[in-house]
């Protein structure tokens, strides 16, 4: 999105967008006449664009602080807390979860169910996705907020209509993800013809859901996405990893997620840390998941309670930590000799891990990434944590709504 | 260099190079008319860029073919061989070249020196460049030629500035590029106050080398930018592999080279294979070019005469080949799962020896990469063979002036 001069015919269209934006981005709440100045708009212009917006439940008018001195001060702009939201989904190998967030970024509703998904059909587990989308949507709702989309994470390979085409850890393949999820709300929720008809067939890339667009994505996509959007001023290039059962990875390079010639990027848990090493699910051998994923931590620190035990300075935690660490820092400092990032955010399992993992990942890329020495990498956690991916899934239906402002006023 | 819409102020710029790009792209030589139908510019208007075009030695007027039917064919137009030329140059381990390409991109000149460059101290390096460069220079002069530009593939970590912070296997750290080229010329060709002057500092992006901008580039970009705009229909997204006694690579996502960060992307040869493997001249261990680099694979094969001996079903040199090419497969299949480039491109030493590095990168690709089954990638050799860089080098200037021909007129 540039706010670069437009045709006269989309002037309306970018200028609603400016002017959200404006309301956004800012420090504290602006006035109209904050963001007449702001935008070099007129003051009548920007008086009208605030009112479809305010019209448009995108925008709310609030109190001015007091001030001091003469003159009443004006109402300030800010995202409605009322308006539409998005809704995010995530499928993970031993979690499904829903989250609700809302125009401002604000989390208005989250549930996490943990349970094994890899004894499930895709059609049970989609069935159950589908509930916990009612349920949210109904806790929206009840919020007074008006979901504007959905987008469900998974861990796989996912096409643009939403097939998921490869979900090693899942052991899925070639599942048609809205097709399910239609069929599982039919079942779960209000039901409508327009539901039915359209849950019959291929969707395409926003599938009606229940009157829902829908998009499904790689599960470290949205989260890099999430964390790209997540904090003021983070670095233009980073890689995102996300450590679970399986791991992935997004890349976000000069402020873009790049996904690949054909959308296939990301699969770092594939890359090669031993080559004659374990075996792996995806058929191969030594892949970085043998030595870093979630199950391959577990099983050498012969415990399932990583945080506390780490907490408790258990050594064989530790050892395992580490060890995972050292693999992952093998791939990670590949990346980094490759594409030159800024920035590693460690999500997942790692991101509470990290204290324990970063040392021995900091320890290879000091060996070598050759532009280690003057040019430095930062290993951090994820800002959003565990749930980079699911709230990232709902800031990405939200995020439409601050670029195209427009088209959202069209719908209502 | 997109062709869409500008402003009044720039108009005659952009349009002379859609004029000149017309010429360039023709299957054959367009008329001033074709050119008018193709841009929708008018008659008038394409008459007089392409006699601004004529006159600053851009392009030529050739003689029509014989037609049959009534009317005198119009004159086609080419680009001139005799208008400005780019030169290239290269330093790596084993030899130093020169090429210089004109703006139709033929190569007119090539000059290769082999020898080992570690002994040198970089100024007799730089020396000797500068050597090649004045010996190029008088070479396209007498075939009519103009030198518009030079462009220096090092093979190592260079800054915008043409300082080259590090190349380890030249054993090269913090060396002053343009500083040294220019003392070199100073003593070898013709010399001016100006050349002394600008030489004896920093020079910006482009160091005034006797009158000549110079630009230094990884050896590795600059022959994947070769390699990109050498095939007329060549894949968007590819990962270009340089194999010499160091491995470096050049990495086009869709369409153009990505530096990195910090510029600093493309370090393949320093991605691990074995993280306990070989010591690298690089400080860590187990690099690919521990296992794939050109000393490695003669060590392996025990002959100097890789191609003949491979020709001729040598057992050592077949295995040391196949050796390599599991390694180069093992870091490129790392690579695709992470960047989902649609193809590989071997260049330097392994553009020759393709046929015999291939089938175990191959191997590899199939058995490492999760959407090989559906996604293939072509492996294949570099268009331009081992001159890709310094070829790539003086392209690279000969599409400065494709792309902005005005400011070559405005210097004439």
């Amino acid at each position: 999105m540039t706010d670069a001069p437009v045709r006269q015919a989309s002037l309306r269209e970018h200028n609603l967008g400016l002017v959200l934006r404006q309301a956004a981005n800012a420090a504290r709440p602006p006035s109209r006449a904050d963001i007449a100045a702001a935008t070099s708009l007129t003051r009548a212009t920007v008086s009208a664009l605030v009112d479809d917006l305010i019209a448009g439940g995108l925008l709310t008018e609030v109190e001015p602080a007091p001030r001091a001195g003469a003159g009443r001060p004006a109402a300030g702009l800010v995202l409605s807390a009322s308006g539409p939201a998005g809704l995010g989904l995530e499928i993970n190998v031993d979690y499904l979860s829903a989250c609700v967030v809302d125009l401002a970024g604000t989390v208005r509703h989250r549930e996490v169910r943990h349970a094994d998904q890899r004894p499930g059909r895709p059609a049970e587990v989609l069935a159950e996705v589908a509930e916990l989308a009612a349920a949210a949507r109904a806790h929206a709702e009840r919020q007074g907020l008006t979901l504007a989309g959905a987008a469900l994470a998974v861990p796989g390979l996912v096409t643009p209509t939403g097939l998921v085409r490869l979900a090693p850890n899942l052991g899925w393949r070639d599942v048609d993800v809205p097709a399910g999820l239609a069929q599982g709300l039919a079942g779960s929720g209000p039901r409508s013809e327009a539901t039915r008809r359209d849950g019959a067939g291929p969707l395409g890339r926003s599938a009606a859901l229940d009157g829902l667009p829908v998009t499904v994505d790689n599960e470290a996509n949205l989260a890099a996405l999430g964390e790209l959007h997540a904090g003021p001023a983070g670095p233009a290039s980073f890689l995102y990893v996300s450590g679970e059962i399986g791991i992935g990875a997004g890349i976000v390079l000069h402020g873009t997620l790049f996904r690949g010639a054909r959308g296939w990027s990301g699969e770092l848990g594939h890359m090669a840390v031993r080559p004659d090493g374990p075996a792996c699910r995806c058929g191969a051998r030594g892949c970085l998941e043998q030595y870093a994923g979630q199950e391959a931590i577990l099983r050498a620190a012969g415990t399932d309670d990583l945080l506390p035990q780490a907490k408790a300075g258990n050594p064989a935690v530790l050892d395992a930590l580490s060890a995972a660490g050292a693999a992952l820092g093998v791939a990670v400092a590949g990346v980094v000799n490759l594409l030159d990032v800024e920035a590693v955010v460690l999500g997942g399992i790692y991101a509470p891990l990290a204290p324990w993992l970063c040392p021995a990942v900091e320890a290879e890329i000091r060996q070598r990434v050759l532009t280690a020495g003057w040019s430095p990498v930062d290993i951090r956690p994820s800002v959003l944590g565990a749930d980079a991916a699911v709230v990232g899934a709902a800031g990405s239906v939200v995020r439409t709504i601050h670029d195209h402002p427009a088209r959202w006023l069209t719908r209502v």
